[in-house]
């Protein structure tokens, strides 16, 4: 099912001003880009190729045209209005910013791309415009009228899954509720069958508290949520294993015996993703009615148009979304 | 300055239900405890070295007597009064536990020993007993009258050390003071370069919140504690680096270049430790007048007796007080 020429992915950048759009030429540079539908500014990638000193040929299609076939990057134009200038980013872009991510979900919902793929944005340009914006994850959940986005990060040898995002440290046992645990696993159960091939996933759900709250010691959510939440799953038939203490929940023996790891907040995982696997790593949003994969990582300004910028997250995450799509179909009648 | 015959070190090998007294064995066993003393019940040790069939070779003494050499474990008798059950904590045997630590910081305290080196208690059977106990290092601390112990977890190619240790997830915030901060941040800076020989040690800061708090959208406690501890600390000829966003803190390139992490809470640095090293980590309390270093890991009572467990962690921590003694020795007039 990969890249049959039936299939196509649409691709936002992400912020102009920061390495989306280089790493996306780099991948037209290789060769990776044949089954891409990219929703940009055809001027603002252009310019930056002529920056980067790589030959860019771009075929500007409506929505219905067919993808061009390699050695042409297909662009479905959404025009910034300005220049984008490489390390400043522009509060006037965040409108088109947007726009491309509502049009990209809108072909996705349609059956008229099989997946998302998104750079990274830079959510103060982006709230400095004037718009509410904490992140992808909860943007798209909205265009989507999805309850329940889960933020998943992989990368070779493990996935980490997370309860709560971006919240500030104090708000977050607050928001471990039983509803949103549930639902959240659920989700994760469900789409590990859809997505990665894994019916009856070994799933490994982390405690809240260090130690796992140690009986009772340090903290009391692992006893009065999390374990309710577990037992309630598993006589669903939805078995899964914790409230593990976080801190001894990834090694190396632990990572080979579970294919999803849970955490209850975004530091308590992430980290250790990112030690084993950085520029490998690809997030992925569960939950959605669209497969949606990002790069795991920022904007990265002072990189922009500089030509060292590590393009394997983006191609990770175009691999990612390929695979997904290709699972999702064979599943289907 | 390792074991050169004058130095010797204090061994409390913890709770005996747990493989605490298995690996003292192994290491007696390999060869590894010439330089020891351990204060334990030699009854306990005897039984278990039977159950686990090792010839175990003992030389009970007094504080004043030489160490014995080669060939024979030297033992101050600590008694626990009934024999321990592999697997089995009892309440009973926390007051003779406690009585090791105590004996063992008094010897250090007075010079009679170069550090203190400690196995895995289980916390719970001493709270059984009446005894209120939330780990060594605040134990230890009381009992040397040290204002702000921390903890520091090494394991080759890193260290993190933790501004706050066994709270609920919770309590975590209100704990991040700028004075607990700073004097944990001086703790650090100081005690790098007498146990480390790290003169102008890297440290690298992370923030409290997702994403160092990201410009205040996620989080304050960045801007109004963190920065400006780091500010009145490089004013004083104290320069750290941050606060980095804990999840992008650990890549390769960045543990190349920071010789300590600190952490601001348990679960937002050891599970990367852990991920990377573990078996050959050790926990290390700074801030101490005295050298103390401990295993990583917790009793593990199912595998007591089993002659499963991995002395790896233990022998590490044997060899980092024997280092730090070596280093502190060597910079004294």
């Amino acid at each position: 099912m990969r890249s049959n020429g039936r299939q196509r992915f649409v691709l936002c950048p992400g912020e102009p001003a920061g390495i989306g759009p280089d790493l996306l030429i780099e991948l037209f540079r290789r060769g990776q880009t044949a089954d891409l539908l990219v929703l940009a500014d055809p001027d603002m990638l252009l310019a930056r190729s002529r920056l980067l000193g790589v030959g860019l040929n771009v075929a500007v299609l409506t929505p219905d045209e067919p993808l061009p076939g390699p050695g042409r990057l297909a662009i479905l134009p959404i025009p910034l209005g300005t220049p984008a200038r490489p390390g400043e980013p522009d509060p006037n872009h965040a409108a088109g910013l947007l726009q491309a991510l509502d049009t990209a979900c809108a072909l996705c919902l349609a059956g008229q791309a099989q997946g998302l793929i998104t750079g990274p944005l830079h959510k103060a340009a982006i709230n400095q415009a004037g718009i509410a914006f904490t992140g992808h994850t909860e943007y798209l959940a909205r265009r989507c009228q999805a309850v329940q986005p889960v933020m998943l990060l992989a990368c070779p040898g493990l996935r980490v899954a997370l309860v709560t995002t971006h919240l500030s440290l104090r708000e977050v046992p607050d928001h471990i509720t039983a509803e949103r645990l549930a639902r959240v696993l659920r989700t994760i159960w469900q789409d590990c069958g859809r997505y990665f091939a894994l019916a009856g996933p070994a799933i490994a759900v982390c405690g809240l508290n260090p130690h796992a709250g140690e009986q009772g010691c340090l903290g009391v959510e692992e006893e009065t949520v999390i374990q309710p939440v577990l037992d309630s799953l598993a006589a669903q038939g939805m078995a899964m294993s914790g409230p593990y203490p976080a801190d001894t929940a990834f090694t190396e023996d632990m990572r080979r015996r579970f294919d999803v790891f849970v955490c209850m907040y975004h530091d308590q995982g992430l980290p250790v993703l990112k030690a084993l696997g950085f520029h490998q790593a690809v997030n992925v949003t569960l939950g959605l009615p669209i497969i949606r994969t990002s790069v795991d990582h920022g904007t990265a300004l002072s990189l922009a148009g500089s030509g060292r910028a590590d393009p394997a997250s983006l191609a990770a995450a175009v691999r990612m979304a390929r695979d997904m799509a290709g699972i999702r179909g064979n599943a289907s009648p």
